[in-house]
């Protein structure tokens, strides 16, 4: 199956999720580790098109995500910014190129090590925490923390 | 917003549905009114890339879905052939093409009036429930009844 950059593009507009965790990490000197992830998820009898946007995007991992859902996870640092260059030069056109421009933010911020000290580590979730996400909580309790450790 | 093709392609290959729906309607002489409807979903937010799709196949109605969801729905035979002369062109990529497939015949053969009589009904809702669609027991009880009705 091959793939054209519009396609891509139509296609991760509608299922593509760019989303950064923000985990306890108890050997990071900050108490957490910060994880952006570019996620597609597909119904298991969809797993070929995953497979096709991994050759794609030449990189990342399909592996099972819940029951029969399938996803292509990209992690990697260096993967996500040839990712990140893609979609630079094919805009999404929905709303979630807004996501995709916090993403880039956050990405480029861990890039220049900011994730490492308790200040940029609050910037980034406070950015995180601007997209379109379900454990918005969660990032208040670890930023409300951090805070209060930054005093 | 302009869309290209193959954005179009994809965008469908993620949010589109095609769907039989399959209705009472005591004033067709079989009993049922068989529907078939081109539908995108999406949140408010992005309600202009519903518009941006009505313009591209020049057809629909934009309207709210289901609280905050609005959907782009193309129902009028004449614009669900140009629909599927667009997607003969521009094939699929996931198995949402299967149902496409499924859902051409099932429009040709309404043009050709088979939905009019109870064997050529039948037919179609037999094609439609090999189709993805989550009320495979109404279709089912449907069929049950016509069959009883031709014996």
């Amino acid at each position: 199956m091959n793939l054209s950059p519009e396609w891509v593009v139509g296609f991760v507009d509608g299922e593509g999720c760019f989303y950064i965790g923000v985990n306890p990490h108890p050997e990071m000197s900050v108490g957490y580790q910060v994880l952006p992830e570019f996620r597609v998820v597909q119904h298991r009898r969809d797993v070929a098109v995953l497979y096709a946007l991994k050759r794609f995007f030449r990189a990342g991992v399909v592996r099972q995500n819940h029951a029969d859902r399938y996803e292509l996870r990209i992690r990697k640092l260096s993967a996500l910014a040839q990712v990140i260059a893609f979609f630079d030069q094919h805009p999404l056109k929905t709303k979630k190129r807004q996501d995709f421009l916090k993403f880039r933010e956050v990405v480029r911020r861990i890039q220049q090590g900011e994730h490492l000290n308790p200040e940029g580590l609050q910037r980034i979730i406070r950015i995180a925490m601007q997209m379109n996400r379900k454990d918005k909580p969660k990032a208040e309790a670890i930023l409300a923390e951090l805070r209060a450790t930054t005093g």
